[in-house]
């Protein structure tokens, strides 16, 4: 039977765009896992309030119910320990979540700062005003304003990225030899900002860009395929 | 026999600072192997010259020489594999190296800003002028004006530690269970600053300040016993 997964969507039903959401697909694509995605908008509280929190992702296996991406990728890991690791051991798992707290902390409000405002636009219009107010108040400034000088501060955003940038330098893989559930945190986030936003976030040659190209490729084109921002201005 | 390590040292040959060789120092205390250090200085370019580079750390263990700090720590987890892992598996050896790129390329220079002219102070004067010429160069201002500011840049540094924050507060260890590679990666760092600095890098009520704790104590207090900034102040 396929996990259903609570993945949340913008007024187009198929604009999926969660970054949290992103790390669930992958690790349950990465786990070969069969998945039905359920739409879910911000002020859907009651539709997920079996899972005894507010937010997605929020699977449920059967008659088991998970909420939070990092507590569903552990999960997903001992209840699937047969198939592929998404760690590599229990060194993978403390390691992961140190990565798990950089792109919390510093990469996630990073790209934030850069595309709040066409996330809100791509929203359902009973979403837009739970996210305007509770985003303003989490920046402190309009959501115009905070992404009115996003051409210039975009060099600090690419500065963050350092770490790594310097892994893959020599690295395929930021979980080595093989995509783990580390490069599926940091590729929800990129995936955050392709499915909201036509803001270039990198430039060509970055390293970055070129593995993020790989990511976009994993398991038949699954995040490439998907319905982004750029679709949606073109149709 | 004791593996040899070239371990930088300040004008007082017992101040032994480098962050890359305390990464060695405290891995080789975690697999238990004896070691005999060497003081060595900036321009002892020659005494090195073995390892067919110029920079610390660099051991000798018996007729094997390993150069660079991550290429040692994977030395001796392959080399002394039946002794305690560094890295809790190969997944801990790939996202460990994510937090050595972390420490290197966002935490290492956060510190450097606040503590530079502090160590120049503390070189051997032979060192003096290789060590202002190479630091002013690569930050591109007197060793003076970098650490001007400091009591307000600091507030710059305590932010780029969210991540390692967002882990201790809820973990002993970065390495989760237990100390492991990737604590002494980013301890390292801190010990840089203790040795060579009397500069409060962080506030008392922080997560990290417990964790620095717990590290100086690891191994029978060896990073707590060595020799810092305020001994010498003290002396």
């Amino acid at each position: 039977m396929a996990i259903t997964l609570y993945d949340l969507a913008g007024a187009d039903p198929d604009l999926r765009f969660s970054p949290y959401c992103w790390r669930t697909r992958m690790a349950l694509a990465h786990k070969d896992l069969p998945v039905k995605r359920l739409p879910w908008r911000f002020t859907d509280k009651t539709k997920i309030k079996f899972s005894g929190q507010e937010k997605v992702p929020v699977i449920k296996d059967g008659t088991t119910t998970v909420a939070d991406s990092w507590t569903i990728a552990e999960y997903l890991e001992e209840t699937y320990s047969e198939r592929p690791s998404l760690f590599g051991g229990s060194g993978g798992v403390a390691h992961a979540f140190f990565i798990n707290a950089w792109a919390d902390t510093i990469m996630l409000p990073g790209i934030g700062r850069l595309i709040v405002r066409d996330i809100w636009a791509l929203l359902d219009p009973k979403d837009q005003d739970y996210f305007r107010t509770t985003r303003e108040k989490q920046f402190g400034a309009t959501l115009e304003s905070i992404t009115a000088d996003r051409d210039k501060r975009v060099a600090d955003f690419r500065h963050s990225l350092f770490p790594i940038r310097r892994v893959l330098k020599t690295r395929d893989w930021l979980g080595g030899d093989e995509p783990s559930y580390a490069d599926y945190i940091v590729f929800g986030q990129f995936q955050w900002a392709r499915c909201t936003s036509t803001f270039e976030l990198l430039t060509p040659d970055d390293p970055v860009t070129a593995w993020r190209t790989r990511m976009l490729d994993l398991f038949g084109n699954l995040a490439g395929s998907a319905k982004t921002a750029a679709d949606l201005q073109a149709a």
